[in-house]
This record gives structure tokens, C-alpha cells and sequence, in this order.
């Protein structure tokens, strides 16, 4: 039984780790921070967690968070970066749930998240959460960057396709689609649902923070920057992240779905489905499942790849939960297994 | 670990039913039954059981089915009726989720759901599977009949005020909403998320099954028949039934706060919200809890009662099974503490 | 063509009013303020309106705002009693969407808003605008209390049994549903359609500032205060309102039917459906029409009035704009005869 | 005035016809058929239309719409080539807002429609209903194609950089997302509201019928066959239709927003945004605009189109009306120039 802490609780993240969490035999969550809730019962905040979680929020207050055994920051950008060094050096570690170490280039970070960076020095050390990528490097890591909704999305895609060489990586398109609560619980005239429902839109046309994050982790896989086009959409519901990528492959004849079975096999939380199939953001609403469906329509040499995960779960908390796992050497399903919620 | 069947598979009460016992470790679902999708893999029609379930559909085999411990019946009014006589006298233990055990008198059945009743001599010994109501007779019961979704909301709001004599059963009213998948996973125009999205009405104002249903429960508690108004409506989204229920208060100074908190003390399911609660759908998605919430308005004498669950759940599938462990005497709560999924 | 003010313009009943008064051809309207977004196109601001309103927002200026001929308020509570005094002094006649005139009271007017009154002196002259009970008052009046959304839903049902003296005034309940827009274009998180979208529950159980509102106009057809239970709940979409009306009849044999149809035969915006039928809001999406049914549930003795409306034209802008239409003289349906917009 | 009948009128398509029509004086409805309603009233089925059409529906009865001046076509594929044939011999006009007379090669319709066409003849003769395309060339037909919904929006979106040699035609992504009404008004487990809503899909991605209506009349501004690559996904709302294109830049340095502008300069309905902008879909909800914006995200060469429209109107119903008003010489906007409906 380790202990955790959880700073910044009042969000969905928070609150979707406690959900998580209460069903995890190894964890003990002892503190959980709020500078405006301080004193307040959780359940009186997320109702869902009454009976579940006894817990009051309480301040953010490093000797008792230094005193856990790992930390998850579910806070806006640019707080994990405040307090993430001192808990590293009394040897707590951390993962953190937002932006402040997903990107190695600091200059970079900067000019996207439009502050300066408190602890550039831990960039290189911070590992990169995404199980499917980075495995190993996971176990072992004291300072886990847990990824991006909408990069988790499109990185599960398009690996399969660039790590095998199958596509220009100099075209490359992805369209993603995301629902509210990426938006955060956070009081926004434009979130109120009387602006969003029934309604569907893009967004950050010009750019988003993610497409740096997102290009990172595919150049590995392409020989210089690679391309990417990333739009994300808003769609009139509240769980839920789609991203419909489309590239050129550079040869004809190609298994694809043989590839995307053989790429995947043995992950716990990666699932292909059937050549032909549609994939569904509520086949994973609730779960930590990312399903996936390859396709190249009319043998038109285009290849459209269909991703969908639930943006709250493998798109944050349940994969910081498997980040967790990874990192105690527990068994990485622990406490993520649940199927989805459907309808 | 028992053998368990499941007669209709392919509604949401079945699949509901799959989720709930995918976790519990006593039960092995060794058949689901549907004659349209016999030969089908259950995880190919119900995407979000992909790794969870491996079954296929079966025809509804009484052979097969009569080796079970048990069998739920998820199907339509009319179908319980004709198989559960030979799978009772073959010893195999039956819980009906439709209506076919739910009213004692078998005329007034007949009138209500417009078909004779295949065996009328069963439903003095059917037990109302309601365990706040009837726990110890579902114990030793052989033929639960599951409640329906409304009068589960229903009853558990009023009961508390009846059973203590506080209000007048000449006057009761329950304005009562239902999300649309209570309407089940039939072809219909009228539930076309085009028809029925954006929009919010009144439905069988006239009369709806459910009114004799929960008549029936009222009346032991008042003198005579209860006058009760039932009108059920339509709400735009998928999961939830909300009951707000009023009566008249026989006489002033009464604690109703205590009385429900008393009430329910030891109920592992129902959650008495604090006083000055406003009781929401969402606070129970996808859990077996029911909530309620209870005030006199600008102290008028009148009492108003809200009451939300999971139609699917405490409607439907999580009662059924929380009859199963009371039958099978293991820990009511087995496989049904999740907590509810939020936002 | 007169002159027309909107103070108030970047909520949504400014929005509404800037719509249909678009189809007015009676109507110029000269200035739409907003202290926040003064010099701002409105067409910026609602997109919807490119190429239909050319007008900037503008502070609000009582020299411009005087040489209207009428002034809408769509402001929150409380801006309209500080500038109506002095509109209505330099001959401008004003609507007020907002609940500043609604009570004739002014104590108990301050007991509900939480402010004293800054003209008690114009609550008396000031005249109900809902054109089915005051249509003559309304012609000649220069001040008009446009009524809330609930009370005009509520009211219309209400109307025709009290009138007539059919049911005992002692035990009336208003089961009333909402659409989100009700609540206005401001930031809150209880609005994010995180928090409200696939859920539904009461509020404001405890007391709404409508119910004083509904009580006074059912006062004079009842001996002595009336006793209504009204308690509002939030429905899942956008637009619209829905009541469901309980009432204990006082005799039997009544034709309901045949009552309301003769109550709003000559009425251009209330449609009594045929018997059997269902109220649902989308058949008035958009539309300044209120739809009705009555019934009495298995000759129980309890009327049960279902009643639909947009809360945001018959329930606010369109409302205003039939007030404004008795008032000038005009077509009493000038510019609010579009049909519903459905689906 | 002008007698106009309308074929198939129980759908989505058919009630938005009468919707408009309603508002347009030199129309006379004077026949809406339907077989499986014939005798009902149309104002019983489409209750937002009450007071506002007295028509029953009729069987299709040739003699009775060869009366007419104009017939509309609201039906499912193939129905429109069984009756044109006779009633343009007749000299009734004709606007199939199906797809029977969209392609010009009758063999490329059979394989995607897969039925005989029964009169490939009249193919050539028929005017491909995009006013934005074929305006002068409308005003002369006898028989009209009316566009499909999201060729219209991804037509109006690719022709500025078409027409006008921008970007490489071997290249194209239409990513394109529509509301459920699209499915339009018959039973389908698949499009219930509890099986769509809160998820989000594509559909249709190993091809669907709009693709090949799509590059015909691509064709002509490209050398050779365009590559396109179409994916269509249903969102969960029921109006509307986003289209995000993307396109490989021929060239550096153009100026998009002014190709935009300048293309659609004088065009009624169609409405290009601000640079910066996001386009709604709620923006045109209910209208017959078409709003576009474009942009070139971080200088990368891809240029990104958003392109929304209302799939009944602009993609449907209005769409007609406004090759109606091409026809007979009217102005082409009459009874199309209502604003959105938002919110």
C-alpha cells in the first residue's frame, strides 16, 4: 500500500482519479488539495463519490505531500513545475497530469504555453506516459509528463503507420474531435452547454498545444520534422475523443490491418477492431481502452485511421493510473479493467 | 460460483446485466440467449464488451438454460411467463426484469398488459424484488420479480412518508422523468434522437403500466386505495429517471429529514442527501445507488421528495443483481459498489 | 416606423428580440447597449445575426435611449427600475423583460430579490404583460412587466380551471422543466454543459422567485391565497419550457376539453391540442406559440394541464414583441407568426 | 402564384419545405403526399406546423401533381426517376432533393445506388441545383438535382481554390460531420437516441454516395480525376453539417481570405467569416446560409476550410427553394432570409 497525494482536485481529472483510485487495492490517497475548496468534504463537491471517499480537500502543503509516496498533479498548466522539484529531491514521486514536462525543448514550451519554465533542468529526465511508447523507461521513472488527451489519440494512430515506414511523413493530417469536459470544470461563457449543444465547430485552427506535443513523439519515427495538420473540434457531449488521421502510403499492398494487429498485440489497453468497423467514442466512455480501426478506402492510397479514447480516462487519469502502476511494478491493468458505459 | 443464464440478450438490461457480472467473482454467465443474433459474438453487437465478454448468442435452449442455478430474464412483457414455470420446476431459480410477476392480481395484469397470463398460479409466490422493501422474503425467494424502473424511483421516495402514517394517500402526485433508453433498443421513429433530442415532453398521461404496479406496494401502508398521479416524461438524454413526488402532510413539526435518514440508515443503496439537496440524474449514472432528497417548501404543508436513479441499474440490472446475492446469501453489495460515472 | 432601444443586448433574450424585430417592418431599431462590449459590432458577438444587424453595441445612454418611442430591458434584475423613471418621464414608453414590475408588492419584492426598490411608486401603473389575462391594460400601457418564463407557462394552464372555479385552489402543483438557456449567457460552472448536459434535476426546491409571481395572478380567481407547490427542474437542452399542472377537480363531469378550447379560442398564440394529446417542446421551438393539453388520468378527480413553451420568445422576446405590437396599435402578430423550427 | 406539389412528405426534407413555403406569397402548397399517411393531416404529424398548413396528405396521384407548375421531390433514392419522366412531359417542373438525377453517368449511379436507373436519359438535360455553380443554367431547367448535404458544403468550400488553380487536386480531404436528421425520419435501431447520442463516429469510410457527387463537379477545375479522400461522421445533435477540408498549397503567399471574399462576393447565402474565425454550425441553424472560413495554420502550406451549413436548408429544403426562385424568375431570396436560430 503506497501513499498518494492528488493536487488540484476540483477538476475532472481530480475527480476521475479518485473514482479510479477507490477501487485500487494498493493505494491509500491521503491528501487531496484545493486552495478554494480547502475544509470541504469531497462528496459535497462530486456527489458520485459520496459513500466512496471520506476525504476533505485541503491546502496544498508540501511536508504533507512529500510525504507520499507519489504525487499526481490534475492542476492547470504551469503548477506541477512550482512544487514537482522539492517533491523529487525528498523523494516522493510524480506524475503530472498537465503540460509543465511533456515537451523536451524548453524554448519550445515556452513559446506555446506562453510562460517561462520553472525547473527546465527536468525536462530531459521526465518521461513521457504513454505505455505503448515508452514502457520501460516508465518503471523506472521518477517524474512521469502523462500525455495529452488529443496526443494519446493521434500518437496510438499514427505509430503503427510511421514506426513501419508506410507513410509520407511529410502529409499528414489529423482531425480530432473532442468532447466538453477537455474544456475543464472552470466557470467560461463559451462552455455553458446553452453555447455548445447542438452545435459542432473547430477551434485553435491556427494552433494548438498539442501539435508540438504530438510532433515530439513522431519524429523519432520520420527523417527530419515531420508534417502534421491538427485541427480539433468541439462535439455536443460530454465524454470522448475521436481523431480521424489521414496520411499517404507510400507503397501499395500493404496489410494494414495486420499491422495494426501485430503492433498492438500485446497491449492491455490498445484494441484493434475488425477490418471494416467504425469506431465509437461510447464503446470506451468510462474505460481506459483506446479502440482503433485502419482502413484505405477505394484503394485510393490514402490511409484513414479512426481513434477513439475516453479523453477523461486513457486521455488522463485512468493513464496516469497505469503510469502508476507501471512505475510500483504492480500489475499495469490494476484497477483500469472495468468495461465501458453504454449506452 | 454459480451458472447463470440470461434469456434477451441483446436489449440494454441484458448488456447491463453482462457489464455488472463481468466483476463478480461467485457468478459464470454461461448463456445469453437471442433467437435474431443466435451464432453472434455478444462483444461484436456490444462494442464495449470487446475483452470482457467471449460469449456468443444462443438460441433460448431450455436444456441448456434449465442447467443454470439461475436465469434473468431481460426480455419483453409476455416472455418470462411462458418459460419460467418449467425452469422453476427444474430447479433453476429465476429473476424477471419485465412485468410479468410484478402485480398478485392476474386480472387486473391482463388489463394492463393486454394478454392472458400463462401462469397466474406463480404469482402469489413471485417476490417484488425491491430488498429496502421485501429483503428477507427475496432471500429465500425462487421467482424474483424486478421492480420496475419508475416505481423503484417512486416507491423509494414515498415509502418513508407512508410507512409512518405522515402524509395523505388520497392525494399523492409523482412527476416522474425517464432518459430514453428505458424505452429500449427497439426500432422506433418516435425515439430517433432526431424526434426525441432537444426536446422534453409528458408521455401515457392516460395511464401507465407502472401506476398499478406501484399502487400495489402503496397500499399495505395506506387505508385503503391510494390516489396516486403518475405521469412519466421524456428527458433528452440516455441514463436516468428523476421522480419529484408530493403529498400532503397530515400534520406540521415532522423532522423528514430524520425520518428518511432513519429510514435508510442501514441501506447499503439508497442515500439520503443532506438537507437543502437538489438530487441530479448524474449523480448515480451507471451505479446501483438510488438518492434522495426531502423538503417542505416555505413550510406549506406540502412535502416534496426527488428521488434519482440508473434506470438501467437500480432500475434494472443492478437490482437484479442485488436480489441474486441476497438469494444466493452472499454480500448484498457484491459487484455493485462502484461508484457512479461523472461528469 | 417607430424607434426602438434595447438596453441589455449580449444575453439571449437581447439576441431573440434583435431577431424577430429584424422581421418588424414597423420597427428601426437605433441602439442596443452593453456596457462591456460597447463598440463592438453586434454581428461580431452573435454570428448568427451577419448580414441581418448592422448595429455596434453602445453604453447606455439615457439622451439616446429617451429619443425611442419604447425601450426593451433585457438586462439582469434590478438596471431597469433605475432608468425606467426617467425614460417613461421624457415619454418613452418601456418593456422590461426582467422581474423589476412584475410584483405589485414592493416588500415583498425585496424579500424575494434581496434589494430595495428603487421606484415602488411605478409598481401599481405597471402593467402584467401577458396579452391572454390583461390584453386591454396592455394597449394603453406605458410600463410593462413582460412575465417570467414559468409563470407564463404556468399561468396559461392554470388560467382556465380557476377562471371557471373547477378545482380546489388549495392544492395546486406546478411540475415545471427548463432548458438551459434560461439561465442566461453568464459564466458559471453549474451551467458548463460538463455539469448539466445528461442530467436533470430540480433546483431552487426550497423557493423560486417565480412562484410569488404565478401566485399573485391566480389570487383573484381564488378565495384567499392560493396554494401552489412549484418546483422547477433543468432538462437537458437548449431551449424550451414544460409544466405539468396537478389539480384536485371540485366536481365531476367537466368537459376540460371543451373549457379550454373556448378559454383561448380568439387567441392567436395559445393552441389547446386535441384530447390524448402530448405536449412536447419542440413543437414550439422558436415560436411564440404556447401549446396545451389537459386530461384528467382515469377519471382519478385530478386535472393534469400540460403546457409548453420557448422560454425565450413566449416565455420572453416574443412575448415582449406582442406586448409592443398591443401597445403601438399594430397587428397584435406582426413579425411572430414563423412556424416552430423542428426538428 | 404558382401551384407546387410535394412528393414524400412525412420526412424531415419534406416538413422544412412546407416550413419555408409557408412564408413565401407566390406559393400555393396544393398537394403533399404520402401513401402510408394519406388522409391525416399533415398539421397531426408535424404538430409545429399546426395553424399553419391545412393540407391532408394525399396519395401521389399523377393527374393531381401534373396540375402543378412545380413538383418537389422528398423522397427516398429512386422514387423521383419513376414519376419525373410523365410530369415533365406534362410541363410540371421538377426538383429532386433526392439523388436520382445527381450524376451525369449512369452507370458510375447504378454501382453506387445500386438500382437500374429508370430514365438515364433525362440525366443530361437534369441541372445540377447549386446555385453558387450553375446559377444561370438553374434558371432555365425543367428538372433540377438538388445538391446532397454534404456535397453542398464541401463544394462551397473547395471551388475558391479550385476554380482558381491554388492547390493540388491529387490531395484532398474532406472531413465532414453531420447531424443525425441527415438519417432522416424512419426506424433504425442504429440512429435511436439512446444508440447516438453522447458518442461520436464516422461512417461510411470504405465510401459513400456523396463522394462520387462530389468529384464530378470537382472534375472540371481539376486535370483529371481529383484524389479525394471523404469520410463523413454523425455528431451527436440533430442539425447541421461541418465540413473541414484540407488541401495542399500549390503555391506561397496567397491570399486566401481575399479569394474567399472575392468568390462569394455577391453570392446571397453563402457568408465568409473574418480571418481568425471559427465557423458554427449553430450559426446557420434553421438558415439557408452557408459560412466558410479559411486559413493556412503556421505558414505549413495545408490550407484548412471550415464550411458549416443546416443540412435541411442550405443541404436540403432551403437549397430548393432557392432553385424554385431561380426557375420562376423570382428574387432568389424569398422566404430564405431568416436568420439562425441561435441559441
Amino acid at each position: 500500500m503506497i501513499r498518494v497525494g492528488i493536487v488540484g482536485g476540483t477538476g475532472y481529472t481530480g475527480s476521475e482519479l479518485l473514482r479510479i483510485l477507490g477501487s485500487h487495492a494498493q493505494v491509500s490517497v491521503v491528501a487531496i488539495t484545493s486552495r478554494t475548496e480547502a475544509g470541504t468534504p469531497v462528496a459535497e463537491l462530486f456527489v458520485h463519490l459520496r459513500g466512496q471517499v471520506d476525504l476533505l480537500f485541503s491546502e496544498p502543503d508540501l511536508s504533507l505531500l512529500s510525504e507520499c509516496d507519489l504525487v499526481f498533479f490534475a492542476t492547470p498548466n504551469g503548477t506541477a513545475m512550482q512544487l514537482a522539484p522539492e517533491l523529487l529531491a525528498r523523494g516522493t514521486r510524480v506524475i503530472d497530469l498537465a503540460a509543465d514536462f511533456r515537451l523536451k525543448d524548453s524554448a519550445l514550451w515556452e513559446r506555446w504555453y506562453g510562460l517561462p519554465h520553472a525547473c527546465p533542468d527536468l525536462l530531459e529526465a521526465a518521461v513521457y506516459g504513454l505505455p505503448e511508447l515508452n514502457r520501460d523507461a516508465i518503471r523506472s521513472a521518477r517524474l512521469v509528463a502523462n500525455p495529452g488527451c488529443y496526443p494519446t489519440a493521434v500518437l496510438l494512430g499514427f505509430l503503427p503507420l510511421l514506426e513501419a515506414g508506410l507513410v509520407d511523413p511529410g502529409w499528414l493530417v489529423a482531425d480530432a474531435k473532442s468532447g466538453v469536459s477537455g474544456a475543464g470544470r472552470t466557470a467560461d461563457v463559451g462552455m455553458l452547454m446553452a453555447e455548445v449543444g447542438e452545435s459542432f465547430k473547430a477551434y485553435a485552427v491556427s494552433g494548438h498545444r498539442h501539435l508540438p506535443e504530438i510532433s515530439q513523439h513522431l519524429k523519432p519515427f520520420t527523417k527530419g520534422e515531420p508534417r502534421l495538420t491538427f485541427v480539433p473540434h468541439l462535439v455536443p457531449m460530454i465524454r470522448g475523443i475521436e481523431a480521424t488521421l489521414y496520411a499517404r502510403l507510400g507503397k501499395s499492398g500493404v496489410d494494414l490491418q495486420a499491422r495494426f494487429e501485430e503492433r498492438y498485440a500485446a497491449e492491455p489497453f490498445v484494441d484493434v477492431l475488425p477490418a471494416g468497423s467504425h469506431a465509437e467514442t461510447r464503446s470506451v466512455r468510462g474505460s481506459n481502452y483506446c479502440r482503433l480501426a485502419v482502413a484505405e478506402p477505394l484503394g485510393s492510397g490514402t490511409v484513414v485511421v479512426q481513434s477513439v479514447i475516453d479523453n477523461l480516462v486513457k486521455g488522463a487519469a485512468g493513464q496516469a493510473v497505469q503510469n502508476m502502476n507501471l512505475m510500483f511494478g504492480w500489475d499495469e491493468s490494476t484497477a483500469l479493467t472495468g468495461a465501458a458505459l453504454l449506452p
